[in-house]
């Protein structure tokens, strides 16, 4: 992986505190952390989401209310102390969708990271200080988290790589737990060659570039897309097919939106009980989108877990035949492009309703997911994303390698 | 009415800055505004909560979304106006509940005043800054206003002189709408005296003092109270009945949380119908507890709304025959003592629908309402309440300055 050491000359501190025009840090946790030793990340810079533990900082989780109720972290997070062990060196905390409840990006508190690619609309979310901060150039990684697609989404809507990792994979040790049996820790990189260098370190397994035996195109999956989006990837996909044998399915028996309303049922039902007793306690504000994903509390029964429950086992037993340790599933990252930033709430809603019918897939099953910037329609970036079978991480971020490769991927984006 | 002038020298301005240790009023807002004219409240100073517009100023509502997306108001509301042509000065806009939704007093963002009879509990809500600075000696008056309860409750908490007015006999002009049915102009005094000038002017009928034929006390309504506040009062009407003829009457046919649900059925569907756009646009922030107020959309169906309509002109009616012009319901202001400052999110929201049952008569009626401070339990103030005919205003006024008068108020309340 000698491949990952990217010579890029870190910028000093101070300079990266004036620079934060992206609005990507959280006000004041600007920290420079030393790398812990030399290694594999050795120059690279990195920022981690803010709800990531960093010695001797509040793990604030985009919530000034929640920055306010707890106390300083005693210990790095596992995979903040990963980067730092092999090399790399800590830059900040970045912001994110309050107690990681979003997927655009919006904070209504700390103020919406600008997406670089498309400073008029939303970057994505959760984790979208920590995509806007490597697609801006402000550091050359980012963790994230990822429940429902918050590494993902984020990810697509700017225009970077990003994986959210076989649910279990990396250790969620010191990271804020969100939905426990959902919540995983992702990154983001804007090229193969690091992003392949930090899965290496995260996944602790040497990553090999290799095509699958097969992909899978997910038809109902492409159907659910908007037209610009289907349209932009849709050459991709035919590129795709002279590298690798593709072959199509149809996911879903019924529809796609019966996958999402189950991971909405299970990822809530989580949640819910994650803040509970936090909320009773504190009181907390919150923007009215957040506050929304508390709002239908009496509308989910018992039943309606114990369903979705089953629902789940038989989804991934699905993908666990169809994959088989050599197949990956191809399918757009998010049905739709990022939307304006100025956007309404119920047009934030439809938005984010729409963009967890896909991301509910790796979300129920707990199979690993990569995007690719593979696109874009006008300057606005679109991913498209392959699912690998569960624990066949290294071999998915491989298949990313090499797609970025063979595909010379950066030419294919349109820039304006 | 020569009473009501209320020789307290002004203390300059800047020492209200100083000493609002109650937190009472919106840090900013401190204004000084010049009476327009001698009156019958010359010499009197008054604050404004920060729901009436005063020209040149935001009227901020107790949330900074609000505040943030509304122009100056460029008029005085219609009770500020009148305040001023009466000869009184304006210090100030008072904190409230956010956009006027709550009871409590507590506001996560500008801070929960001070109760200054109570200080480890919330001063009631939501016009919770008016009835801390009269309480705390820092204004003569405050202008409060009262959906739900707003006026009443912090009245009772402080241990204050409070009108909820007949529905639609205050203008409510230059208001912030919340629920245009419910919506009421109210005040505070901490003497009845002051309380008599105050009702003349905005009511604009000579305040008499005098008692009604009868006395009507609502034993259901007496029973839903706690122990303590029922033990507190049982004295004073005791007393009451030595002055003025006094029966009893049970006032719902089955039980009175059936009113509260009606009040709360149309209230909800009318401020939900006031915030919709404006929520929908700004993605404003709320406290958990006032984001709750719009949380359960979904179970409010019309045909709620249709019977909830059908049963509020039943009891308006109910209570125009009963009182007929000539009898007042006499009844506790809150069936709880003001709650800790530091309850759980549960806990005020019990405290809530507690207030509520009893705070829902005059809600739904349209009836007057006048809360005195006859009694308290240890330290924290116990109000009392008389509920007049429909535009029986000043006769419920001058009834409350006749009690007062009678029963020496002040002497009852007992000291620490």
């Amino acid at each position: 992986m000698e491949g990952a050491r990217v010579e890029r000359p870190l910028l000093a501190v101070g300079a990266y505190v004036v620079e934060d025009m992206l609005g990507a840090f959280i006000p004041g946790t600007i920290i420079h952390r030393a790398p812990r030793s030399e290694g594999l990340l050795s120059g690279l810079s990195f920022a981690a989401k803010d709800l990531f533990d960093v010695a001797g900082a509040i793990t604030g989780c985009g919530n000034p209310d929640w920055a306010a109720t707890h106390e300083r972290a005693n210990a790095d997070a596992w995979a903040v102390d990963a980067l730092l062990s092999a090399g790399a060196t800590l830059l900040g905390k970045t912001v994110t969708d309050e107690i990681s409840l979003g997927l655009l990006g919006i904070n209504r508190f700390y103020g919406t990271p600008l997406n670089p690619r498309a400073p008029d609309r939303v970057p994505g979310g959760s984790s979208s200080g920590s995509a806007a901060a490597v697609a801006g150039g402000l550091v050359d990684v980012a963790l994230g988290t990822d429940s429902g697609g918050s590494v993902r989404i984020p990810a697509s809507f700017c225009g970077l790589y990003g994986l959210r990792p076989t649910h279990g994979r990396i250790s969620t040790e010191g990271m804020m737990t969100q939905a426990p049996s959902f919540d995983t820790v992702g990154y983001f990189t804007d090229n193969a060659t690091t992003f392949g260098g930090v899965g290496a370190v995260l996944i602790e397994e040497q990553i090999v570039d290799g095509l699958p035996d097969e992909i899978i195109v997910a038809s109902d999956c492409l159907a659910l897309a908007d037209e610009p989006v289907r349209h932009a990837l849709l050459p991709v996909l035919d590129r795709l097919r002279c590298i690798v044998r593709c072959s199509e399915i149809r996911l879903a028996d019924s529809e796609l939106t019966e996958w999402s309303r189950h991971q909405r049922v299970l990822q809530k039902s989580e949640f819910r009980a994650t803040f509970r007793d936090w909320i009773d306690r504190v009181n907390p504000r919150f923007s009215a989108e957040v506050a929304g994903a508390f709002a239908d509390d009496g509308r989910m029964s018992e039943s309606d877990i114990a369903v979705a429950k089953e629902f789940r086992a038989g989804a991934a037993q699905r993908l666990d035949r169809l994959l088989d340790g050599r197949r990956m599933l191809c399918l757009p990252t998010s049905p739709i492009l990022p939307i304006g930033r100025d956007a309404r709430l119920s047009e934030m809603r439809t938005a984010v309703h729409r963009i967890v019918d896909l991301t509910c897939i790796a979300g129920l099953t707990g199979c690993p997911q990569v995007t690719l910037p593979v696109a874009a329609v006008g300057v606005v970036p679109v991913g498209l994303s392959l699912i690998g079978w569960r624990g066949g991480d290294a071999a998915l971020i491989g298949a990313a390698c090499a797609i970025a490769r063979d595909l010379s991927i950066g030419v294919l984006q349109e820039r304006p």
